[in-house]
């Protein structure tokens, strides 16, 4: 089973990136020229940084399968060997790809260095590549600029002077630690505290686990944003704050660093990605460990940390985005070399010709499920991006429209939730789809295809389970539907949208199909808010996450189907048989989800409307014993 | 995440067995006692067997997760290294689970020594804990008994002469070698050739990839079933040949075993199943490879094989059910210890107690959906077992009922791809969840849980891809559902269950929604048969994969509404509250499946009877383009 396709190669399409957003988007003319952005960003500086993004890319992509075979190992002395690869991959990362060069590639040296550079919607294609190509990789230093973003915008001056500069330089990296052994999904059990403090100095005890890129020496030192108890926290867990753990402490007296204590006592064993580092790490065991209290406040930590779990949040869908387009393109290129068998209405006759097996059925229909599917995932993401850069517009804009700003605002708060849960389940859906486009090699580790399911995994669980996430909408961004305005506003935008459908007399029925579903989707969420209403609260969470995915499928809709109004323009003044083709795909996209994966949100409008049926009761004791014996 | 869970536990309900096998089904009434099975073979035998068999089971499961670290590895020399501890369970498992030792514990010792002992359906159950326990090791010899029956049956008298006792005893094993390079689904492809022969033996020459357990110094010597192409086979390439290699040929002039030069030049690195090595081999390249032809018969090896990849088709069912099910065993007993959270609506004040997780409507959500899917897989297998011990018991008796016997075989061969296809895609979806109530615990090695995704992944691969199965069914058992006997038969059957419908007032809905899907499975068939009658055969294949998954569905709701129906009247003699419980949960299992997965019937008959819009064509430029750079 031979192919030409290198091992590890990640493989995007230009072209679709492109379409997105100059065509479809088109982010030349809502963003560029506009503050805080530079003023130098026009589209041919976009399409060369497009470009040498790609190529990072690709070299990232080369170490995506190595980093897998060599995976992170705790040596006895408590240092953590990550893989070889990463080193050198990391200099060029922060030599072309950190602040201060991207800066310079964007020709901006004045103004502050957090400021944005490029819109949001820029920045997502550029991320969803580079986290395509090598999410292990990615995770180190991962949260190193949203963290100086939190520092910026809640520090003490002194913190500023001790971590800003050194942050945004790459010289430190920081890290999200969050969870411990009893604190999962349940935030409010952490255990980790404040035993002490001196002028502002904190003593820090405690575990925390399934720390990502927890510990490492790419960096000098590392800055651990640990969520913990304070002295003063009320017993109940809300009052949780946020503390600054240097994993080195500056030391004036001696003037020197010296060690602050966090040590590694476990790496973890993953089914997937398994070049970053995931550490069990240990606070204030053999001796002190200090710490700063971001902002010098105590208990506000959760509240300080939202931008930060939210970012993270949009990074998972990122990674998801870039590792399942990267296994459609896959799939696409291996069906078109690979021969085997003929086409179903000649195979009576074994004198016919065998075809590649794009040309059966099949796989065709497994090829569009999984186009239509990527194209959807990214085009939800950025639903977010784009509200994400109005706010970045707005923010810096001369005069701010207050209510304008609190909307898009509102809208990024709603869709956090369902790209990250949406665009996890169906990156592992559409991993899966490679696999099997692959057949046997998609099972072996000559290609990345069986890694990237292992690795698309893990999307679906950190950052807040998909449940979290569903929860997180449907009670604390739609209030149960009940007076929505994140409703009120996603429906404005699509009733907008919808005002188009004359100009495309060829997409009439799917205009149609996409109405319907947006009003079954509005549907759902009234009778989540009825439910409630009567009492059923408990029950009702039984049909969240189904919830979140009728939201998200029928967004998708919508956004492809918008794609496909673009593509019709662009196809009417296509210059060459090729883009004609593209655009004719894009149509297919649409078509194909419409048509074959929308009626899922009228099946489950079904199911959740049946809820006299379909909520059940059930105790504990009914699901099955391990305990018994045969005959017993 | 402390767990008294030891790692690698292979967790089974015996209760829901014995309820399978006692209650729902009745074996005892309708095979105990009878021919061919033995004499002996009652209720209480049948328990002590089953209870033996968890125990084994059990020690099986306890070289699951090591087999998976070892892996299996190629030597410089040739020798394939397999997983350490499956030497002593080889031991263990032919001492007490081969021909012989079977037909002592069944009391069993006259007649033929490959003729059933026990009815098909109770080998199930326990194949199932074996497969579920330890996938990789079962592979090892797992063709051996199948294909003992393929030489008893087809074999010159020498043939049986010199393969059946050794095959029988487990002395050597057999290995079914089909795959090529070039000829995967496609198996006309295949160029492995005898290249010459004398005295009806053959010399042969060509490749094999992806053989399973292929290599290994388990047994003192292996029987290769190599299909491949006679000097005489027409150019068409259905005239393939059945050759027995073996590893060892007996030189009877030197009175010794030499070597017959197969070769093992690869063992593949895969996703899972890493304790069956999975080899590269190699026929007569460094010296002759001997081989008989089955039967001394060339130009008819597919048409000898078929009863070999129809059992290899069931036992990748088998496989399957048996991981799921030890995943939502995992699952509920992870859910019963794992504290998390609040109740949602105790959610606001922290001083509420914390509960186990499975108080959470969305655990109970996924339990339930585990457990539906995980019974409803082993009844759709045993519908297929029920109409094989049908078969072994007609086959035995004094006169022979030729329709009620082509019946029972027709309604084997039908199920055969339905439940290879829809058992491992069900497989794959019910680990996902696994991992997913495990949450981060379910992504670490620790437990078996991410390796019960990986090892069952290669189920919707192997033994002819489900798109393979599909076509299978409709083109071959269904024919397209144009006047098809099988779809009469299934009806029949369907039929007369429900004529217990007025037994069951309290599951009046539950029989309505049934009723209903299999009328819409009907129509869905149909369809398929009007779409090939308008000569849109190519198109229509886009539907086969969905179709199968419809038929599959809708038995799997049948089979659990008797199963209900079954519990109910358990329930009113139950003796004992855990008894109540357990029935009640059955009860549980079919309403939960009826009421929120057996809608997705309704929505695939839609999109299919709207093939005018769901059907689409593509040219295979419309997929996107890998070669292409950032604006060019």
């Amino acid at each position: 089973m031979q192919t030409s396709i290198p091992a590890g190669s990640y493989l995007v399409d230009p072209r679709e990136i492109e379409f997105l957003l100059f065509e479809q988007l088109q982010i030349q003319k809502e963003f560029f020229g506009k503050k805080p952005f530079s003023p130098k960003l026009d589209q041919k500086l976009a399409l060369e940084l497009l470009s040498q993004a790609y190529r990072f890319a690709q070299k990232l992509g080369e170490a995506y399968q190595s980093a897998d075979q060599e995976e992170c190992r705790l040596r006895a002395d408590g240092h953590v060997e990550i893989p070889s690869k990463f080193f050198s991959l990391w200099a060029e990362y922060i030599s072309q790809w950190g602040v201060d060069p991207l800066r310079k590639k964007l020709g901006k040296a004045d103004g502050e260095r957090i400021e944005p550079l490029m819109p949001n919607v820029l920045s997502q294609v550029i991320l969803e590549m580079f986290m395509g190509a090598n999410p292990s990789f990615m995770t180190y230093g991962g949260f190193t600029i949203p963290a100086a973003k939190l520092i910026a915008a809640n520090g003490t001056e002194e913190q500023k002077d001790i971590f800003l500069d050194n942050l945004i330089s790459n010289k430190w990296d920081a890290c999200f630690c969050a969870t411990e052994k009893d604190a999962g999904s349940d935030i409010t059990a952490v255990r980790t505290r404040a035993v002490g403090h001196q002028d502002q100095v904190y003593s820090i005890q405690g575990e925390k686990i399934y720390i990502s890129a927890g510990m490492h020496s790419l960096t000098s030192n590392t800055i651990y944003f640990v969520l913990g108890q304070s002295r003063t926290a009320r017993s109940d867990g809300y009052h949780l704050s946020c503390y600054l753990v240097p994993r080195f402490w500056w030391d004036s007296s001696a003037q020197q660093w010296i060690n602050n204590n966090v040590e590694c006592v476990k790496v973890e064993e993953k089914m997937g990605l398994k070049g970053c580092a995931n550490t069990h790490l240990v606070f204030g065991r053999k001796g002190e460990t200090k710490a700063f209290a971001l902002g010098n406040k105590q208990n506000v930590g959760l509240l300080q940390l939202i931008p930060l779990m939210s970012e993270a949040r949009v990074g998972t869908a990122l990674f998801g985005v870039g590792i399942a387009s990267s296994a459609y393109l896959h799939s696409v290129r291996f069906a078109r070399q690979r021969v085997q068998g003929r086409l179903i209405r000649e195979a009576f006759n074994t004198q016919n010709e065998r075809v590649p097996i794009i040309a059966h059925g099949d796989v065709q229909r497994m090829l569009l499920d999984m186009k239509s599917r990527v194209e959807g995932c990214r085009l939800l993401v950025s639903m977010l991006c784009m509200e994400a850069s109005r706010v970045q517009m707005m923010q810096a804009g001369p005069e701010v429209d207050r209510e304008r700003l609190a909307r898009s605002k509102r809208l990024v708060a709603t869709l956090t939730p369902i790209v990250k849960a949406y665009v996890s389940d169906e990156a592992w859906r559409i991993c899966e789809t490679a696999i099997q486009v692959h057949g046997g090699i998609g099972y072996l580790k000559d290609l990345p295809i069986e890694q990237y399911a292992r690795d698309v995994k893990i999307l679906s669980i950190w950052e807040g389970t998909n449940y979290i996430q569903a929860q997180d909408l449907l009670r604390d961004k739609l209030g149960y539907g009940l007076n929505s305005l994140s409703m009120k506003y996603l429906n404005e935008d699509f009733k907008e949208f919808i005002q188009s459908k004359d100009c495309f007399p060829r997409f009439h029925t799917l205009f149609e199909r996409v109405q319907l579903a947006w009003r079954m989707t509005e549907d759902v969420v009234l009778w989540i808010g009825k439910l409630v209403k009567e009492g059923q609260l408990t029950e009702s969470t039984q049909f969240f996450t189904r919830c979140l995915f009728v939201i998200g499928t029928t967004c998708v809709a919508w956004k492809l189907l918008e794609a496909a109004c673009t593509a019709q323009k662009g196809y009417e003044n296509a210059e060459s048989s090729e883009d004609m083709s593209f655009y004719e795909g894009k149509v297919k996209s649409a078509e194909y989800f419409i048509f074959n994966l929308l009626p899922s949100v009228e099946c489950y409008h079904g199911v959740i409307l049946d809820s006299k049926h379909s909520i059940f009761e059930i105790d504990s004791n009914q699901f099955n014993q391990t305990n018994r014996k045969f005959g017993a």
